[in-house]
């Protein structure tokens, strides 16, 4: 099998669509993260879910457990709502790293050790001039893989 | 809410057992990572999706691409059986981190900070002498916040 055999759909977001909306989509569609994709449709970032989830952290928070330990449990409770309008370009790392992409023809043993390598449970199958043909999530790698036949 | 609110009960493995069952337990849980517990039921490691994937996958591809892009389509497609009746022990990296757990009373906010800056979609729960109450997702995360009214 081949990179594009198991490759699927999956929506994407663009860098100017609210972190808000980022994360309900990839909540909705119970994806393991997201793929921002440019006005091409060629990927820009492929982010894991935690990752995505961290685009929701007030930047203050994400460095030091002592100050998130001093908020209350109601406020905690709500700190999404602090995000307000704010879009992924906005609360995205400045350097963001090279997307996590492959190759059509590439195999599932070059799936399984990109994402190993790069600690993406999702990755973006792309065309030779970097458009999205789609993406493959850790799920569905293992459930394409003979995995339920080594053991038992 | 509290940590221990949205913590669920999740199957665990031990490090003594074969990495392919480790595998299917996450893929049959459909969960986003692996708890590894002692004999005392204690979080020895919590592992994300991608690195219990890497338990799989044979180290001389972990780090060489071009290796990996050597490997043709048929030997790629079964490369799991490979693993035999490997454990987890034996595939773990020898310096494991420590595994990412928190408190019971922790808010969300703090699970959400902690998820973000491990890069870990699963963490555990523990109790005080350590041992496991649960475990959050991120997915269990961002359903239990109040992420679906900030937008739209």
């Amino acid at each position: 099998m081949q990179a594009s055999d198991i490759a699927a759909h999956v929506p994407t977001v663009t860098a100017s669509d609210p972190v808000a909306k980022a994360v309900r989509v990839m909540a909705v569609s119970r994806l393991p993260g997201l793929i921002v994709v440019d006005e091409w449709s060629r990927p820009k970032m492929v982010l894991p879910g935690t990752q995505v989830l961290r685009l929701a952290v007030p930047e203050a928070f994400q460095k030091d457990p002592a100050l998130v330990r001093a908020i209350d449990e109601e406020s905690a409770d709500h700190f999404w709502v602090e995000l307000g309008s704010r879009t992924v370009a906005e609360c995205a790392p400045v350097s963001a790293p090279r997307p996590v992409t492959i190759r059509a023809d590439a195999t599932l043993l070059e799936v399984a050790a990109l994402m190993a390598r790069q600690h993406s449970p999702l990755i973006a199958v792309v065309h030779p001039d970097g458009s999205l043909i789609g993406a493959i999530t850790l799920e569905r790698l293992i459930t394409s893989l003979a995995v339920f036949t080594t053991d038992e």
